[in-house]
């Protein structure tokens, strides 16, 4: 904890002309009351490898502006939201400036280097939060539908478990296969859910679950695996609407479609 | 077999006027060469609980036309295919009849009526295709995006084979929940597919699958389960683009936006 508010103060201090927003706002925040707010950490950071080469998805227009323009704006707009870390690539921060100043984003937010890892990427936006936070939803930046109620909904269970995960029931019939190539069983699927984002947390619950995965020396992509790891409970929050992550180019007809139905 | 025949042939005689297409292709098929030939199933008979009261998800408008007209047209133009069974609900032969003569589906078809549960259907569909056939790839008439392409692949390597299913490799992170509101663990998704249809196969492989069924008195929604109970391998086939089912409201933009984007 130590680490992290140093190294959130090293942030602040050193980039606060171009990433920090509404200063007034931060200082109360940091100086006196510390209310309990939820904040968002936007994983933006991945390489998206399965795009092809020299493509960054989320860069990518669909519905007339890139996607994760789309996702910001969700977690700019859902009011249970107070504050947004938004983690990226090394040398991608002046692209994502832009697009606050061009979309008008309002919510405070700061824009924090990613890590080697999805994992090294959340903690980093773990140090960053503001301090009076108690609930941090961490959200994929490639799923652009998420909606401001699955966020809420995320937020509520995460309060009253500890830690919360947007999930739908698996309705496609599912094979295992040792090779890839025969069928080797049918797995039941009626106690199955796949698991999108938000995943969302009590603080000091993900803090403890990614400090365990890196003394373990593991490497997980999901955030609530890491605290199954430590035993901690973990709602699942059905969302009614498709929340799909923007992964190959074949996706985003179905993507704008979405964005074009709300 | 012989049940198979016979039923076979009381269909034809009785609904031959209003069924039947190119009656002198059917003629040569049944009475001499009996070149091997592959048939498609198309099983449009579900009741679509989950699209709600009085909703036939397959008549459903998409990309200008029906669901299942979209599908039966996948199937109509695919070269590899000789001949179509559609296994519909009874009191809906007229809807579909119709909607042959409206799209002008030029490929031979008979218009079947399906059973109690998917796999008697499946089953009904197995008794009406040409005594020809070598290879039946069934498809769900709910899935309207299936390519030619893909339909071949089944077919080809079903006859290697024995079976064959069209899959893609699971991407989404998969949870196991005894009560649908905790989790109890993640699963490696590494060795897991989705399969989605056509579900191809030798002839005599789904009769004897499918016989085994009926025999222990099971109940299979995927028919590549079937097969599995008796032994046969299963060739999984990776298809590259998204080949989803119409199961509720939601779905429909998305089926949209692939159906415009072909």
């Amino acid at each position: 904890m130590g680490v992290a508010l140093r190294h959130f103060f090293r942030l602040r201090v050193g980039q606060a002309e171009t990433i920090l927003k509404k200063p007034r706002l931060r200082q109360q925040q940091t100086t006196c009351k510390l209310q309990p707010v939820n904040s968002a950490i936007i994983v933006a950071a991945g390489k998206g490898a399965r795009m092809g080469a020299g493509t960054d998805k989320l860069f990518l227009e669909v519905a007339g502006r890139p996607v994760v323009a789309h996702t910001w704006q969700r977690f700019n707009d859902a009011k249970c939201i107070g504050e947004i870390i938004l983690v990226v690539r090394s040398g991608m921060q002046k692209n994502f400036t832009e697009l606050a100043a061009k979309y008008r984003f309002q919510k405070p937010f700061h824009i924090i280097i990613g890590g080697a890892e999805r994992q090294d990427s959340v903690s980093n936006g773990l140090e960053a939060l503001p301090p009076a936070t108690e609930i941090v939803a961490i959200q994929d930046a490639a799923r652009p539908c998420t909606s401001e109620a699955l966020i809420a909904a995320t937020i509520d269970a995460a309060r009253d478990t500890g830690a919360a995960v947007a999930a739908q029931p698996v309705t496609d019939t599912l094979k295992e296969s040792a090779d890839g190539k025969l069928v080797l069983r049918t797995l039941d699927r009626s106690q199955l859910w796949s698991v999108q984002t938000p995943q969302t947390f009590r603080v000091e619950v993900i803090r403890r679950a990614l400090a365990e995965v890196r003394r373990r020396g593991l490497v997980f992509t999901d955030d609530t695996a890491a605290c199954e790891l430590i035993g901690q409970p973990i709602r699942l929050v059905p969302g009614t609407a498709p929340n799909p992550k923007v992964t190959v180019p074949g996706d985003l007809p179905f993507v704008e479609a979405l964005l074009r139905s709300v």
